[in-house]
């Protein structure tokens, strides 16, 4: 059941009633509906970089032995179709198409083998990131670089879990404007779904709501040669076949 | 005013409230009473990275141009009193006294001639860091090492902005059990509080009960000769004069 969440309804509470109604979809007119982010002000969300193979070649770096960790300010977070404002000075805007989970449970030091059970669902999260403060400037400000107002499209719908039990082999596409840029594969993750969700749990408490983007495939702007930069009219849309599309231009 | 807030009644309420009030105090019984973080779940806390001329020095940084900004997750928010649990395998446990920032009204591209219209109030944080993952792997994770569960005791109470009309003159100090590891002032600051809000709004929207800690004075355990980190058992201790002690143990 693909659940379009109503912002007035709340979004935890609709969490578990998506649960409890799981099978009994029913057809809704997408005619005149604006679209939320299923979790429109998350508790938080978190990002992993570098997680798969071929982005992580590209961006040179070596192998790591744990998933590297950042946050994303949930006030950054926008639905399919809004649009994503270019701050004045950035000039490095670059998009990356991501598999995220959002939780159902409380998860504090859960093993790697039960983590799949705490997933409420799956979305598109694009996470876009202003390059230079990620790597210009020293030390990195990733999260910096990626919190800024509407830099975190999310959408266009949150697929429940029952509906995607193996989140290993699941692909993923993302255009700018009619040009192909990223298309992978999760199954193509140095660290799974799974292994993730776990590995956080050993630090911190993960909660209902709570959105894990779980990283993105070769093809972001910065690594291209020559790179290419989004701006002013640039619309990205991207597309997890069974989630559906999300889709938002620069302004 | 002091404002001791109570969970019970939303913290954005009680925002409002205690400016509606201010000037009428009355006497509270502090005896069996449990203080929660002032703002229990800010919407989004954000830190200020070696924003002190001392502490910049000791880390061995050179000038930098603007702020350098990371973000601690709001689930890692605790009030005093409350333990900090150190996780299984972190052993560069650390501590930051820092003066923060409560966000009173939506402050979006706001000069800094006016941003300290925008404070709700004062409080202070304790910018607990697991250095390791800030310091010991590539890229540092900055966010990731200050946003475990209780990396952020807040408190004892917020105090409003009508109480502390200057904040560019305020001492700031730290004791683990009975050391003082950090005695300094906000005259020290590279970027003063106003430059900070400003700097921010010109990327996103600071919302009412976001938190903003505005950096660290020297004497952090990572940066002592020999390095000096927390163990179970340890308790920390923050003072800043207007505003009051916060301590919390290490669990």
């Amino acid at each position: 059941m693909a659940v379009l969440l109503e912002r007035a309804k709340g979004d935890l509470a609709l969490l578990s009633e998506a649960s409890a109604t799981a099978g009994s979809e029913s057809a809704v007119e997408r005619e005149g509906i604006v679209l939320q982010a299923p979790i429109t002000r998350p508790g938080k969300v978190l990002g992993v970089g570098r997680n798969y193979g071929a982005h992580a070649g590209e961006g040179g770096l070596l192998a790591q032995a744990e998933p590297r960790i950042f946050a994303k300010v949930p006030s950054s977070v926008i639905g399919t179709g809004a649009p994503i404002p270019c701050p004045a000075s950035v000039t490095k805007l670059d998009w990356e198409v991501e598999l995220a989970v959002v939780i159902g449970r409380h998860m504090k030091e859960i093993p790697e083998s039960q983590a799949l059970e705490y997933i409420a669902g799956y979305t598109i999260v694009n996470d876009v990131s202003a390059r230079e403060f990620q790597f210009d400037v020293k030390p990195p400000q990733t999260t910096f670089a990626k919190s800024m107002d509407g830099f975190t499209p999310m959408g266009p719908v949150l697929l429940t879990a029952d509906e995607l039990t193996d989140p290993s082999d699941v692909a993923l596409r993302c255009w700018v404007n009619d040009t192909l840029m990223q298309e992978g594969n999760t199954s193509d993750m140095i660290f799974p779904v799974a292994y993730i969700l776990s590995y956080l749990s050993r630090f911190m408490t993960l909660e209902p709501g709570d959105v894990i983007a779980t990283g993105t495939p070769s093809g972001v702007g910065c690594f291209r040669d020559p790179p290419v930069y989004l701006t002013h009219g640039d619309q990205v849309r991207m597309e997890i076949p069974p989630i559906g599309v999300l889709a938002n231009d620069i302004t």
